[in-house]
């Protein structure tokens, strides 16, 4: 008994021993996953619930609640009205700042989360003095064998991606940071376009043409829906893939503007892992891709609740494909979902609504703010500008601009509040007949909005009880959610430079972050 | 050899079962702390933690940022800058929707966390029909033998502190929640006084004098700080210990109001920790204490950030108290920290300033709304109410109150954008001659407030660059902080009532939740 007692006192040790080291150098993730909603916070995550809750219910003729302005817990709770990403098993928050700014911008934060350290707003990839470059997760999961796939819903050279393959002393030199990505042999771009893709350089650099070097690079660059979703099955080892119509500034549209021939985010993801898994074999060392949502922070800049909701909605069925690919591989991926600061200074409540919710008023939107100024309202403008301005024939404008809030928005007239109505009379005639961008006023109510429209949105959502306080980005912390391999670490709260740390931990990247290049 | 391998197989399974077991039936901590900062989400959290960053930087003579508008992110990030609960090791997020409103109310969102059950607006310990009656984790934790105290800086028989003991239709019945009170063997009480004291019931009930009552149940009431502190050295039974001062609604004093004859919410925690350790011994079975902040939430209501930030710091101060105590007892402490809901829709940004913050402009707010409604508005409305509705002598007035500006709040009028200075002389007008309550712009723009004093904190509060879009509670999700035993169960997303599950199952309560009475 006393050999054996030793012995066990002995293995005891020993099985301790293997435990904790087994914990410290755990297998990497082959598979990881990164999500980054632009813009995404709570209040956005809790916006988009409350919609799917609500038109869930109407849409299975239950009643939202047992009175006007209630909502039943039950539809909230429920798993099927609920996001993916907030269903994941490890939840953390991060603060957002950057290196001198409480609101940071998309270049900064993005240079937080891919590379691991706070830079100066505006600045990508490099510190905040702009003279030293930093690898991102991105270029260190590269330099681990693994292949790697960015994609945007805006352009592939916008801030956030560009974060991931460039270093750069300013997000403007959108034609240098192309031409960075040209060069980074990853096997997957995928979503908007791209911008100045001929020039101009705007930093000394010589104009390069993006398109030569990308063919020169062995890149394919695909741009109709059937060639990308053929990548599915006969994968190619570098592509490009760009959405078929580009809307505004050559991102993918809004997901609630979206014709059946572009693809969806949760497309397009699916396309890349299948491009990343296209040559699987035994020496694969698997694959880091990079999913942005975009144009949930364009949508936040100019207020309009709806648009968010449906780039939500889009952002999240990308997630979704992630967890679909999970299911097939559990002990070899890591999913990780956070936003890189929140914009628009939304929030889940107004003072004209108090304790009430009533997002049943969304449903009467049918195009994003975008879609509406260039078709609905151009066309109006056109008819109506000369005889509003000159004071003539306004009863019809009238009866026009009535029956446009009515069908495009949903929006009655003779519900809404003498305070709505005069904010929308006086938006109308700014938007017709112009007005003094200078004066506070009119920079308080519309920032560099159409007028017309940004007031129409922020009385419909105020009418859903939406708020906005801002159209920049705004600087409270925002969520992560992650599932997977050692996702446990990103529980707590942190700063967005910690984001980098934790994945190049997890990849088993062994070098201290921030890495120079 | 094959012996001794038999013998290290067995001997792991031994030892892997045996560190299962443990985890399962870890011994639960006999010190309980939650507490809940009424009103808090992130956006009041890092509104603090950029006050306390500015603050401190400026009175140590260091530059704000490189720019006008900037903050050095090594303010942010210096732990002696922020708040304590952020730096706690978990952190979690909740959802926080009633039974049927998106916008919880403070009944609910109580009967929530301290029962596990969603119920009505309004409804303290029951079911949304009003019928059943729950028990709370204190009930339950006094069942276990733990001693409990119930502090709130707002009034003692108010929802959230209610909720740990009394069961009731209607938050409205203060005289029943106070009977309820006497009779709950509770060791201490402590914070604001108590909302009707000597009735009426409200409900069908007769009334309680609840002095009475209390002195009946053997309670000692103390109302003085020497009194109350002297119960550090010599404590009591069961004892209720109110502020010398209550300055609304029988709360205590804003932060930002106190005079030194009162009690702070960590000094009153620190009271509630002695009392509760009275007579420790053998047979201590230790104490589960909860800790209201309730004034964030009125002052959010109000959407003055000043007082917000005040009293999120006297807030957290007090979790700095069970956080000292943790120190002694590692092993047997669990402390949470969460909100129950966000008020006033506040935001870390507003349309004014873009990108730029400004938090030294809040340096110049003296007093609270409340503080300054009742003193120096009030005797400037006597002065000048007259003259101003008679049109007479306006001028003396205007000076008057553009002094008060710069005095009260460090308002610079010249420094005001037309916009501002439009809406304060809209604001002064409406506050000294009387307004439309009614009008759909008057109640958005002063809700149910003073209109030249929320005019004023709106004005301050988006020139620091914080917003406000209600004054009444949102629906976003809100962060839960936790340290000490089990605390990692607390990581994820969760509802509100998955709280107090949470803590039921740490304590060691094996009943499943919601407890009916």
């Amino acid at each position: 008994m006393r050999l054996i007692k030793k012995l066990e006192a002995m293995t005891m040790a020993i099985v301790v021993v293997t435990l904790c080291i087994t914990t410290a150098i755990a297998s990497p993730p082959k598979y990881v996953f990164f999500f980054l909603g632009d813009g995404m916070s709570n209040t956005q995550i809790q916006a988009t619930e409350a919609y799917l809750a609500t038109k869930n219910a109407v849409d299975n003729g239950l009643e939202i609640g047992p009175n006007p302005g209630e909502l039943n817990a039950d539809y909230l709770l429920n798993p099927d009205n609920r996001l993916k990403m907030t269903q994941m098993p490890v939840a953390g928050m991060q603060t957002t700042f950057d290196a001198f700014a409480l609101m940071t911008d998309s270049a900064s934060s993005a240079t937080a989360f891919a590379s691991g350290i706070k830079t100066r707003s505006g600045v990508i990839g490099m510190d905040n003095t702009k003279t030293t470059g930093y690898k991102s997760v991105a270029e260190l999961a590269r330099e681990l064998g693994k292949k790697v796939g960015i994609i945007s819903s805006v352009p592939l050279n916008h801030a956030t991606p560009a974060a991931y393959y460039a270093s750069v002393s300013s997000r403007n030199y959108y034609n240098n940071i192309a031409a960075q990505l040209t060069q980074t042999g990853y096997e997957f771009f995928g979503g908007g376009g791209l911008i100045s893709p001929e020039g101009p350089a705007r930093d000394g650099d010589t104009s390069h043409n993006i398109w030569n070097m990308l063919n020169d690079a062995g890149y394919t660059v695909l741009n109709d829906r059937t060639s990308i979703l053929e990548l599915k099955t006969t994968p190619k080892d570098k592509v490009v893939c760009i959405n078929p119509w580009l809307q505004d500034g050559d991102a993918m549209p809004y997901a609630i503007d979206r014709p059946e021939t572009n693809l969806s985010l949760a497309e397009m993801t699916d396309v890349a892992i299948n491009v990343l898994q296209g040559n699987t074999g035994a020496s694969d060392n698997g694959f880091f891709l990079m999913v942005e949502g975009g144009k949930i922070d364009w949508a936040c800049h100019a207020n309009d609740a709806m648009a968010v909701i449906g780039d939500m909605i889009d952002f999240d069925n990308a997630v979704g494909m992630a967890l679909e690919f999970y299911k097939s591989h559990p002990d070899d991926t890591l999913i990780v979902v956070t936003g890189d600061h929140e914009t628009g200074g939304m929030t889940i409540g107004h003072a004209t609504t108090g304790y009430k919710s009533y997002y049943e008023k969304l449903f009467g939107q049918k195009n994003s703010f975008v879609y509406f100024n260039e078709n609905q309202w151009t066309q109006y403008k056109e008819q109506y500008s000369q005889a509003v301005c000159e004071n003539n024939n306004t009863l019809n404008a009238a009866h026009s601009i009535i029956t446009l809030l009515q069908n495009d928005f949903g929006l009655n007239w003779e519900e809404l509040s003498t305070y709505q109505q005069e904010r929308m009379a006086w938006a109308w005639q700014c938007s017709l007949c112009g007005y003094d961008k200078s004066d506070s006023q009119n920079s308080h109510l519309y920032g560099s909005y159409e007028p017309i429209t940004v007031t129409i949105t922020h009385v419909l959502n105020e009418q859903a009880s939406i708020g906005w306080t801002s159209y920049s980005h705004t600087g409270v912390p925002v969520p992560l959610f992650a599932q997977g391999s050692d996702a446990a670490i990103f529980s707590g709260f942190y700063d967005n430079t910690d984001i980098a740390k934790k994945i190049a931990s997890i990849m088993g990247i062994t070098a201290e972050l921030p890495v120079v290049k």
